[in-house]
C-alpha cells in the first residue's frame, strides 16, 4: 500500500511570530460544549454496549444535539431554575444486534447523560433541571452497508478532512489552560462561586495578549454586588498568576465586561452555566478537537463528537493527525511548528486515505524530515483499524 | 474614534501556490445547509417584522437548529416518504413588542419556513414531508439589556470573530460552482434527476484537482440502474464542462462514490435531499459564510445563519470582513491574496472592535498598501450600523 | 354457539319521564372533538391502506390524541394565530406490512389530518395555525398476537364494554340538534361569524328546558361589541326555532354566559376553536358514540374513537348495541325505550361476548319482547365480523 | 340564596338488584391512571405553591396528559426497558405571580412527578425509565377574569356536572377491593412479582360474579412459567379470598386470560407496567371519582385529575356530590340507595349551581326525606367555597 504523503516546508513564520493571534476557548458549562458531550458520551456508552454484546463496534453517528436553554430567576444569594433545559439527542444507530436483541438506546441516552451532568455540575440537578430526550433512528442502508462491508479495515463513511497543529503558541496555552484552572478541583473548592460555563478569548497584538473571560458566577454563593466583583477580582488573579508561569508577554485580562451595575445586569447563574438561561447549543459549534477555536490555524469543521470511532474519518483523523504531527515535534527536534491535514474518499479503507498533508517549520533540510513525516504517517495508518480503542477509552481530548 | 487595524504582509505564498488544498462544498439541499436556511430565513422575517412594527429590529438570536432526518423507501421509478423529516428551529426573540403587542412567533416560524422549502425542493412537499417545530423563548435579560443600551450605535453583543480571503483559488471556485451549476435551473430543467442535496469536495495536489461530488438522485425520474448511470455520467460532463472554464490544471471528477451496485446501494432519494432518510442537520455545520469550508484558510467557528444582524458580530463582521478584503483586492492591483480577522469585545459599539487584522499577499511595499487598508478599514466600519440592510434584502451569501 | 343475552324490563320510568335530565353535546370545533376526529379519521386511513396492501386491516390502535391550545390574539374585527396549536397523535400500529414493505405512517398522519381539518374549519390554516406531530409505534407483541390469532372471527383484544340506548328524548335530540344546525353549511353560509367550536349543554327539571350554548365567534368577521351581540341573538333564535319543532316543553336559551362587558371580555375567536387559545384537548373526553354526554342514561368511558374497527370491541360494540336497540325500537312498537349493554372477554371470538344484557320499557309481556331481541341480537353479532365496513366507509355518528 | 334542588324517588330497583352489572376499575399502574395522577398532583403543587406564595390559589387547569408506551424486552428472569416511557403534561396555569415572580413550572412538573413516581412504583427508574416533559401555557384572558373576578365565592369556570352515587353494590365493592388488595403493601410484600398496573372487570349476572383481572407480573422476579403460573394462582386466591368476606354470590375469578402459553404469551414487565411497552395513556380515561368505571350508574364524562380545585366545578362537583349522597345514606337509614346529580352554570358562584337533582330509593315517603336532602345539600354547599382544601391535603379518593 502506498500513502499519498505530501510534506512540504511552511512558509512564512510560525504562528507564534505572527503579529497576531486571536483564540478562543468554551469551558465545559458552555451550552455548546454540554451538547459535544452528550454526544460524545452516548457514543461511548453506545460502543462499550456492542462491544459487549457483539464484540465489534456497529455502526452509529449521534452527531446531532440540541440545547434549549431554560428559564432561571437567579439572584444574589439565591433563586432557582423555572423552566428546565431541554436537551434533544439527534442521530442514527443500529437499534438491533445481530441475534434480534433490541438495544436500550433510550436508557442508554438517558442514563448516560445523567450520570456525566451529575458529575460535571455541582449546582445543575439533573434529574429537575434538564429534560433530556432523544430523537435516534436506525441508520440509512447506505451507511450501514459501507460500514458493514468493512472485515478487515473499516471503510471511510464519508468524504471529509481531520487536521491537527503542534506546539501551541503561548496564547493558545494560556487560552486552554485559563479555562481549565478555573474548572479545577482546587479552584472550585477554593471559590465554589465560580461557575463551570466559563469562555475565554484571547487576542494577541505583537506581545501584548488580552484575556477576556466569560465567567458563570453562582448565584446562590454570592450574597451580593461586593462579593460579585470580589469573585472576579479573584478570576482575574487566577489567570495572571497562570499567564506569568506561561508568558513573559503582557497580559491584561478582563472578566464579564458585558455586566453593567448601573442597570443590575450581572452574570449570575443558579446552576453554573448559561445553559439554564437563554443560552442554547449544538454540537459541533465550539471548539476543534484540540480544545481551541483558532482562527489563524488550519481547522476543520467536523464535529468529533458524537460520531462513530471507527469509520468516522471526520472523527478519528482529526486524532491521527495530532499524533502525527506531536511525534514529528518529538522526534525531530529541528521543526519548530507543524501542520497535517488528511482526507479521505467515502468506501475507501481508512488506513488508505486521499491525501496527506503535512507542513513543517524548519531549518533543517526538507528531505531529512520527509522521511521522518513519511514513516510517522505510515504508522499512524497502520494503528488506523484500532484507533477507536483511545477514543471509548476517553484517552483523546476532543472538546 | 481610532481604529486597531494590524496590517501586515502574508508570510508564505498565497494558497493558490501551496502544494496541496482541500476545499468543501454543501449544497442547498444538505440538511446542515437546510438548518442554516431555516435560521436565517427565520431571522429575516423576524426583524422585517420588527421593523415594520416598531421601527427598528429586536433583539432575536435564532442561530440554532436541528433536523432529524426521515425515513423513506426511494427505489427506482418511485418511493415515497414514509416518516417526515422533523425539523426544530431554537433560540431567543423579543416576544412582545414595546406596545405590549404579541410577536406571532408561531406563524413566522412556520409560515417562512414552507415557503422558502416551497421555492427551493421541486420533490419536497412541505405540507406532509416534514414537520416544522420551534422552541423560540423570550430573550435573556442581560443580552435584551445590553442591545437595547445601544442607541445610536448598536453595542457587540458578544466577544466573537469575523474572518475572511480574497481572491479564491481555482480550487475553490471550482468546488463552489460545481454545486451551484447543478442546482441551477438550466441543469434542473434540463436534467430533472439531478437533485438539491449536493457535496462537492476538491482536494488539489499541485496541479491536479480531484472533485468528489455526492448527489442525491431523484428515484421517481429514475426507472432503473442504466437511467442511474446515465445522470452520473451527465454529472461528470457538467463539472468537466465547468472546470475547462476555470482551471488548466487536470481535473478528475468522481461522483457518488458508495455506490456499490452488487449490493443494490445506490443514492437515491424520493425527495432530492438525504435528510428524507436517514442524515440529519444542524445550523452552522456547513459552509462559511463564502460558500466553503476551508482548512487551509482562516474560518470562523461561528454560525451567520439566524443571528440577529444588527448587533450580533459574530454574523456582521464575517461580512465586513469580506467587504474589506474584496475592496482591497480590487483598489490594489498589486494585491494578490488578502486575509481579514475582526474580532469584537461585548458590550461595545459594533463599529469599535477589539481589533481588526489585514494579511496581504503584495510585491507592493507595505506602507503603500497600510494607508488603503486602514482606509477601506475605516470606510466598512463607518457602514457598520447599517450592515443590517444587506442582510434582509439577502445581499450577502451566507452559506 | 349461545349467546348471553339478558333481557329484563325496565323499572321505573323511561328517561323522558324523570324528573330531570342532563345532556351535553360537543361541536366539532371543540378542542376534544378535533382530537377525536384526528384519530378516528387515521384510523380509518390507515384501515384502508392496510385494505389495499394486504387485503386485511392489521392491527392499529391510535385512540390517544392530546391537542396543546395555541395563542391567538383575537380582536373586534380581526387579529392573528400566534402560536399555532400542537397536535400530537400517540398510538401502536403495525408498521411493517407481512412482504417487508413499511408504512408510511408519517405521511398518513400528516395528510389525513390536514385534509380533514382544511374541509371542516374555514378559518383555520392547517399549514400554520396548527403542528401535526406523532408518537405511533409498533404494536406490543401480546396485542398483535392475539389479533393476528383470528383467522376466521377476530379476538376481542381487551375486556371491555358498549352501551346504547334509543330513542333520544326530546331534551337530547334538541341538544343535538342544536350544535348540527349551528354547525350546518345553510347556517354558516348565513351566519358566518358563528364559528365551529359549540358546546351545547341541557338541563330539563320536569316541562323546562335550559339550553346553554358556547359558541366561538369568527373575530374578523365581527368588528364590533354590537355586532357580536347580534350575532348571539341570531344563535339564540336558531335554537328556539329548532326548539319548537322539537318539543313543546318550555325552552330559555342562553348564549356565551361567561361574557364580560364591563371587563370586555368576549368569545372571540380568529379561526373558530378555542383550541386556538388556552383550551387544551385530548381523545376520548368529548361525546359518547350517539353524539352526546348523557349521565342520566348508560354510558360507557371507552374511546370509539382511533381503535381498530375489527377487534377493538370498546369500539365496536358501541355500535353493535346501538343496532340491537333501534332494530328493537323499530320492530316491537311497544317498546317505549331500551338500552344494550355488551362486554366482552379478552381473546374470545368477538361475535361470542361475555355478556348481553337488553333492558327494555314496554308494557307487553316480556317474554313477547324477549324473542325478538335474542334474535336481534343474535342477527346483530352474526354481522360482527363485518361491522367494520361501516367504520371505514364513515356510517357510524362516534362523537 | 334557594338552591334549585330536586328530590325524587327512584324508580325501579336499586342497582343492587338489577339482573345484571359490570364494573371495572383501573389499577394505580395502568397507564390512563399514571396520567390521572400526573395532572392531580401537579395541580396539588401548583395550589400549595400558589398558596404560599399569594395565600390564594391561582387559575390552573392542567387536567390533560399523554403517556405514549415505551419497549421493553421483558422476559422470564430479566429484561430492561429500551425506550423510555414519555410523558407530556399539558395545560394552563397562571405563570406570573401579581408581584411579577415567575412560577417555577417546569421545576414543580418534573419534580412532582418524579417523586410519587418514585413512592408508587417499586421497579420503575423515574430516572432513566420515563421521559416527563410539559406544554404548560398560561390561561387564556377569559377563563382567568372568571376566576380572578371571584372575591368572596369563586365563580364556575364551566358549565358542567358532578355526579355521585352510594352505597356501591357488592360486584362495586368487590372490584375496588380486588385491585386495593393486590397493590397493599401486604400482598405486594408478600408476592412481589404482583405488579402495579392491575385492570379488574366485574360482571355480575344474577347471583354470579365473573371477575377477570389483568396483572403485570414483574419478569425479573418470575423465572419462568411455572413460576408464572403459580402467581396467578396467589392472585386468585386472593381475589377469592377477598370475595368470600365481601359477598355470599357465586364468584368465578379469571386472570390473564390473553396468556397464550403455546405460543409464549405471558403478560410479563420489567417494571409493573404496561406502559413500558405498547399502552397509552391519557388523562380521564380510566376510573370516574370515585374510583369506578359503572355503565349502569350515573357517570360523568369529566376528568376530576388536573383541574383546579377552587373554580372548576367539573370537578369539586363530584365531591359535592359524593358527600351528599353519603350523608343522607348515613343520616336516613330508610334509604337504601342514592344518587345526585349537580350541574353548573358557567360565571355563576360555585355554590349556586344550575341545579342539584338527588334520587333516592326509600321505602319512606317523599317528603320526609325531602327536608333531610335539602338540608344536607345545603350545608355540603355552603362549605363550597372551602372544598379545595381537601383536595390539597388528597382527602378524596379521585380515581
Amino acid at each position: 500500500m502506498v500513502l499519498n504523503v505530501e510534506v512540504c516546508k511552511g512558509l512564512g513564520v510560525p504562528t507564534c511570530q505572527l503579529d497576531m493571534e486571536m483564540v478562543e476557548r468554551k469551558g465545559k458549562g458552555h451550552p455548546d460544549v454540554i451538547c459535544d458531550r452528550a454526544a460524545e458520551e452516548l457514543s461511548v456508552a453506545l460502543s462499550k454496549y456492542y462491544l459487549e454484546k457483539t464484540g465489534r463496534i456497529l455502526h452509529h453517528n449521534v452527531d446531532k444535539c440540541v440545547l434549549v436553554g431554560g428559564q432561571s430567576n437567579a439572584v444574589f444569594g439565591g433563586g432557582e431554575v423555572i423552566e428546565p433545559i431541554y436537551l434533544l439527542l439527534v442521530g442514527r444507530a443500529a437499534l438491533n444486534l445481530p441475534k434480534g436483541e433490541r438495544v436500550p438506546i433510550g436508557k442508554l441516552v438517558v442514563k448516560t447523560t445523567r450520570d456525566w451532568l451529575s458529575e460535571n455540575f455541582r449546582f445543575l440537578d439533573p434529574t429537575t433541571d434538564i429534560i433530556i430526550d432523544y430523537r435516534i433512528k436506525p441508520g440509512s442502508v447506505d451507511l450501514v452497508e459501507t460500514f458493514e462491508l468493512g472485515v478487515d479495515v473499516p471503510r471511510a463513511n464519508d468524504t471529509s478532512f481531520g487536521v491537527a497543529f503542534a506546539p501551541l503558541t503561548e496564547t493558545e496555552k494560556l487560552v486552554y489552560m485559563a479555562e481549565k484552572t478555573l474548572n479545577s478541583p482546587e479552584v472550585k473548592k477554593a471559590h465554589p462561586e465560580i461557575g463551570e460555563d466559563i469562555k475565554v478569548m484571547g487576542v494577541r497584538r505583537k506581545d501584548r495578549i488580552d484575556i477576556t473571560v466569560a465567567c458563570a458566577i453562582i448565584s446562590r454563593l454570592t450574597p451580593d454586588p461586593d462579593h460579585y466583583l470580589s469573585v472576579k477580582e479573584t478570576i482575574k488573579d487566577i489567570v495572571y498568576k497562570l499567564a506569568s508561569k506561561i508568558t513573559e508577554k503582557d497580559v491584561e485580562v478582563y472578566v464579564n465586561t458585558a455586566d453593567d451595575p448601573a442597570n443590575n445586569v450581572y452574570y449570575l447563574t443558579v446552576t453554573g452555566t448559561s445553559a439554564e438561561h437563554g443560552d442554547d447549543g449544538q454540537v459541533g459549534r465550539g471548539n476543534r478537537a484540540n480544545g481551541l477555536i483558532t482562527p489563524y490555524r488550519p481547522m476543520t469543521l467536523e464535529a468529533t463528537a458524537g460520531k462513530n470511532p471507527v469509520s468516522h474519518v471526520g472523527k478519528t483523523y482529526n486524532i491521527a493527525a495530532r499524533k502525527i504531527v506531536e511525534k514529528l515535534i518529538n522526534e525531530e527536534e529541528s521543526v519548530e511548528q507543524a501542520s497535517c491535514y488528511i482526507v479521505s474518499r467515502i468506501g475507501k479503507p481508512i488506513n488508505e486515505p486521499q491525501a496527506i498533508n503535512i507542513e513543517v517549520y524548519t531549518d533543517s533540510p526538507l528531505n531529512v524530515i520527509k522521511t521522518t513525516a513519511e514513516n510517522i504517517a505510515s504508522e499512524v495508518m497502520e494503528e488506523m483499524p484500532r484507533i477507536w480503542k483511545g477514543f471509548i477509552e476517553k484517552q483523546y481530548e476532543l472538546f
